[in-house]
């Protein structure tokens, strides 16, 4: 065999600690490239057993496009390239979300409605964040476009949990809010500008003193928003128990109703409700929701309903696969059949229709033949009659 | 339902045709974004199943990495993005296979050989050609990295022929060459550099009368080389009989135990051998191949011996999926179940357990049941009791 390696050793690690890659970006290896595959689609086929049909948008197109509505906050993280052949500047989807909103108002317009539509595809970021370094990584989702049926907020909802839970992932939990809820309480108690931005920024916060202190009229009620995050239904019976402006009841008597409908469909799942929290769901205009994993970092995935750049009605969720490689439970790594030198082909083609994978030998084995196999990462080798487990 | 469409409407063909996404670049649309993912996902399997093992590297790393050995000759065709973390210059991979080679320097530098690693991902290129008009598409394959043997050599062809295969492809032909075989027998004949550049170049262009002027010495065996293109056992009997330079005897004597064995393993395979080809294949260091199948326009696949930038020796062959896709027989779209609006969720439920797609109506239907379980694409419809067909 010729001369191994040119390039630099590394800690076996990371190939960023070698500089061999650009931070933030990563090789991955086996198993975990192929666990990562069989996950999104498994979490994809969740999906299309309850209608939602695959979409797959290309990985650049005109950096307009992408910046359009909700894309422009994000506008700082694109990569931009030029296009030689159109002389205009494209970018690097930092989000799937808004291009199947654009398949659904271009080539899918005149598709019936509601429309559901899936993908799984990889996203790019010029910069990583503390939470997540990463500046690859899969987004998994669905939309579900043109329908405002309560129905619709609660099937995505039900949909991301159940499809998590699919995969072996326990100890989910559904942390809902509706970001509209605390503008609400604040347009109806009348506060100007200057004192509804103070009262809003102090909720962001999550400050008590900062919000009693700036939130005029709305303050005690703004407060309670605060002091009732927690437990889905303990929440809604404090909510249901203030006394709020019409706008801002009717978006509790739709939680109320989401969360008995989620809780009766998904009784396993952890509903905790966080009233007074809209950071983070800025281009949100109803119920939205964030899945989070006992003991995992970061969140699993986020959803909620939104207006297309085109005008329709959606909602949905996109799942980080990443998060939910980190929450599953660990995997054994598949078993291999090792097939010594000179084992016939038709041997090998049998053991592969029966279902096994085989790893054949391409030269005389210099040493055990077990050795050779376990060496090669093989769980069984074949003895020339029956599998053998190693 | 909201105003639909801000966008500019198209043909329903194609997006470029209405300047919505760049040339080159295409929305992959249902049910044909399911069948290309699912192709991928076999053509993997089958991979897996012979023991290779997925890797997954970045879409994007620093391009003098993406550019060491043959990474060069698609130089011009990489778009390039500054690093803000590095300062450095990164660029968009148009190419897996030193990506492989990459990692099999580096992260799997200690692991067993032969290392088996098999790939699917989307590749960029900054234009298309006429061929393939596509600026994004992707490769699936396989590295056989670290194995000398000609069984090595035999198993990446029968490989790639029953990978596709197996997704139903029929009229498959392997398209076999040497880019060895030329060269060994100009050098053996001792043309002077400018002699047997002259001979490479009419070999290139397979013109006869070119090769006979510039040939030399070589010119008759040259153009042998040239007459003998066709269904391999035949060129492989001509072959034989010519008085070949030892090189040229032994590299004779490795296509005819290729085509035996591979014969021998695939015999609905047509095989064929193009003694005198080297074009596009100049990084190759040994048996090459391309894969087509009857009928379809384009090469599915390509792969061949060659050398890693570390210096090993390697096997492989890469699949291009828009090619593969054309070439499979037409697929039926998927069956989904309609469920009329207010089907309880344990009719739902028990409906997918059963293996059934369901479509959920959100809202009250205006219109016949029928009507909208076809609007919607579904193929069956629950009307209450029993799934029937519409």
């Amino acid at each position: 065999m010729a001369t191994r390696s040119r390039t630099p050793a590394n800690d076996g690690d990371s190939n960023a600690a070698a500089g061999l890659l650009p931070a933030g970006l990563r090789d991955v290896l086996p198993p975990r490239a192929e666990w990562e595959a069989q996950a999104s689609e498994r979490l994809i086929a969740s999906f299309t057993a309850q209608g939602y049909a695959r979409v797959k948008p290309p990985l650049i197109e005109f950096e307009e496009t992408l910046l359009a509505g909700s894309g422009q906050d994000l506008a700082g993280q694109m990569f931009r390239v030029m296009d030689p052949v159109s002389q205009r500047m494209m970018g690097l989807r930092t989000d799937i979300t808004l291009q199947v909103a654009r398949i659904a108002a271009s080539r899918m317009k005149d598709a019936v409605r509601p429309l559901r539509l899936a993908y799984a595809g990889q996203v790019l970021r010029v910069r990583g964040t503390q939470l997540r370094p990463e500046r690859q990584f899969a987004q998994v989702g669905v939309e579900l476009i043109g329908a405002d049926a309560l129905a619709a907020d609660v099937e995505v909802a039900v949909l991301a949990a159940e499809a998590v839970a699919s995969l072996g992932v326990a100890g989910l939990s559904l942390d809902i809010t509706q970001p509209l809820l605390a503008p609400a309480i604040i347009a109806a108690h009348g506060l100007d500008p200057k004192q509804a931005k103070a009262a809003r920024r102090a909720l962001d916060r999550k400050d008590a003193a900062e919000l009693k202190a700036a939130g005029g009229a709305a303050a005690p009620t703004l407060l309670k928003l605060l002091a009732l995050a927690g437990p889905a239904k303990t929440a809604l019976e404090g909510l249901k128990k203030l006394k709020l402006p019409d706008a801002a009841a009717k978006i509790v008597g739709d939680l109320d109703k989401l969360v008995a409908e989620v809780s009766a469909a998904a009784p396993d799942l952890l509903v905790t409700l966080d009233p007074g929290e809209f950071r983070g769901f800025e281009y949100h205009t109803g119920i939205a929701f964030t899945l989070f994993a006992r003991n995992v970092r970061g969140e699993l995935g986020r959803g909620g309903r939104y207006v297309t750049p085109a005008g329709e009605t959606a909602t949905g969720f996109t799942l980080y696969l990443d998060s939910v490689m980190r929450a599953l439970p660990p995997q054994a790594a598949p078993a291999m059949v090792y097939l010594p030198f000179g084992t016939p082909r038709s041997t090998a083609v049998k053991l592969r229709k029966d279902g096994h994978a085989t790893w054949a030998a391409l030269d005389q084995e210099s040493t055990d033949m077990k050795k050779a196999a376990k060496a090669a990462g093989c769980s069984h080798w074949w003895d020339g009659k029956t599998v053998q487990p190693l």
